[in-house]
């Protein structure tokens, strides 16, 4: 368990709110679930139970951790951290968080898992506009280890190093953009493959089953073990991913109506990808891709997807 | 082994080549590799033996199965398939294609790795142009199982359908585009992330490293788990791909200097996605998703990658 986040607030018992309270309560945590749904105990027992059957042996300890309170302020007692999900609309978390400013000590830090909305625009009403954090989740929270961190550069650092060992103590990955963008980092990237895979079925090049298809045997095997910078770093021989942007990109983006790429673009990816990712150590790395790659194909068959006819 | 392929030659022995050789003679063809270089034989010995060793328990019965022909008329004997993978010129493979078509009877199935040239380019110089097939591979060919087959509209149907076998039998997955188009999809889709993560990079948002963390603990767990599409279908409650569309996606695109949708291909798209992921079936397949997310992560920890510190 994180050292000094002990007690969670989460706001909001929808699907991510629910999975959040899973996630933190299978790590030890005391959470202190709110909503303003009369009932929400009662409709949200089934599905805390299924989170915390996928993630902990002792789902009736991690269960008893986890309260109900339909009032804020009740909520927000000895809270060290609070992670909200409300709706994602600018003015509903701007006067939330404000209000949660006033009920609450200077160190308790204040995360919300907005998809969209910058930190600057939720702290807006604060006094403190500065220590809002976003603590972006994937789909389902409990499951899928990635949260993407960022505020404004002038956060107090010790409120996002907290965060951050917070995150990580739940079994989470945390990373910390150095400045937020609409859609952050995950969205962005699951945007352009969707619209150019979007564009291919409207060309009439694939169908939608077909697009699946692809990325399931190919690209999803190979992202799922070394992500596409070290994909294409170790994807056109000793030359990196300098080459691989020159073999492979450079001729496809024009046609794909994509921007070119500068060459200092260039470079400072190649710099980047070749200190993290030593080019006369690329062997190393290839090695674990293809033993990940493969590991990766006996899930896909162990488990296979339903089929429309089935 | 497939039914009407028992001869495969392949053309060329670079990194390609051998792993297709590998692929071929461990699914019990007879496979003469072909190479202008002097001493190929010798060179390709170590790299055929790894990639076998990958994929098959009997490794030299393989072997044994290869051949070594410098010149083409020799390696072209018997062929029931050729698979080239010569360099990446549209007028070397226009002649090279000309000269296989003098030497081989109507039914040898004809295929080009070509990564970008299209077929009718690519049969140009022929008597039949209309024969030639793409058969594009994922790095490597001996373990990852997606193929690309293209051809133009007037192809002879029995070559794309004993193509397709053929490499169903090699334990491939083979999956057809209705039309050429370049960058054919698996590297378009491939083209579309990378270039928005170099983006997010020049920006500022991320590092290379950075980047590649995010895909690897959300998008490459969720897409070696269901495809792009599935996911999208899966994400947005009951309203499937077209509610993720709008939710996600069409605030995003804009900003991302993306063209809108039409509503015509998001009415499309939902169509084709409801009918091979029925909406009143979703929760099938959201739990063979998750039970695939939970391998895939256990596989990630179980073959860490290496650090460039370490």
């Amino acid at each position: 368990m994180s050292q000094s986040v002990k007690t969670v607030t989460v706001i909001g018992a929808g699907v991510i709110g629910a999975s959040w309270s899973a996630a933190f309560a299978a790590a030890g945590c005391n959470v202190r679930l709110n909503d303003v749904r009369e009932g929400f105990a009662a409709a949200v027992h089934d599905d805390l139970r299924a989170a915390l059957a996928d993630i902990t042996a002792d789902v009736d300890g991690a269960f008893a951790r986890i309260t109900y309170h339909g009032a804020l302020a009740d909520a927000l007692q000895g809270a060290d951290l609070v992670q909200e999900n409300g709706p994602e609309r600018p003015d509903f978390k701007q006067d939330l968080f404000a209000e949660i400013e006033r009920m609450v000590g200077p160190d308790t830090i204040l995360i919300s898992s907005s998809s969209g909305i910058p930190p600057e625009v939720i702290g807006k009403k604060m006094v403190d506009p500065t220590r809002v954090l976003i603590g972006h989740p994937f789909n389902p929270p409990h499951l899928v280890p990635l949260v993407e961190i960022c505020a404004v550069p002038e956060v107090r650092a010790d409120l996002v190093s907290r965060a951050m060992d917070f995150y990580s103590a739940c079994g989470k990955v945390p990373v910390r953009l150095n400045k937020p963008v609409p859609g952050f980092v995950g969205n962005r990237l699951q945007v352009a493959v969707l619209r150019e895979a979007i564009n291919l079925v409207e060309m009439g090049v694939i169908d939608v089953a077909g697009a699946d298809k692809i990325m399931l045997n190919s690209l999803g095997i190979r992202w799922a073990a070394v992500g596409p910078l070290l994909a294409g770093q170790l994807g056109a021989g000793n030359g990196g991913i300098v080459a691989m942007i020159d073999k492979i990109m450079a001729s496809l983006i024009d046609g794909m109506g994509l921007p070119p790429i500068s060459p200092e673009t260039v470079k400072l990816v190649g710099e980047q990808a070749s200190a993290a990712y030593p080019l006369d150590r690329l062997k190393e790395f290839a090695e674990v891709r293809d033993q990940r790659q493969k590991a990766v194909m006996a899930v896909q068959k162990d488990h296979p997807l339903p089929t429309a006819g089935s």
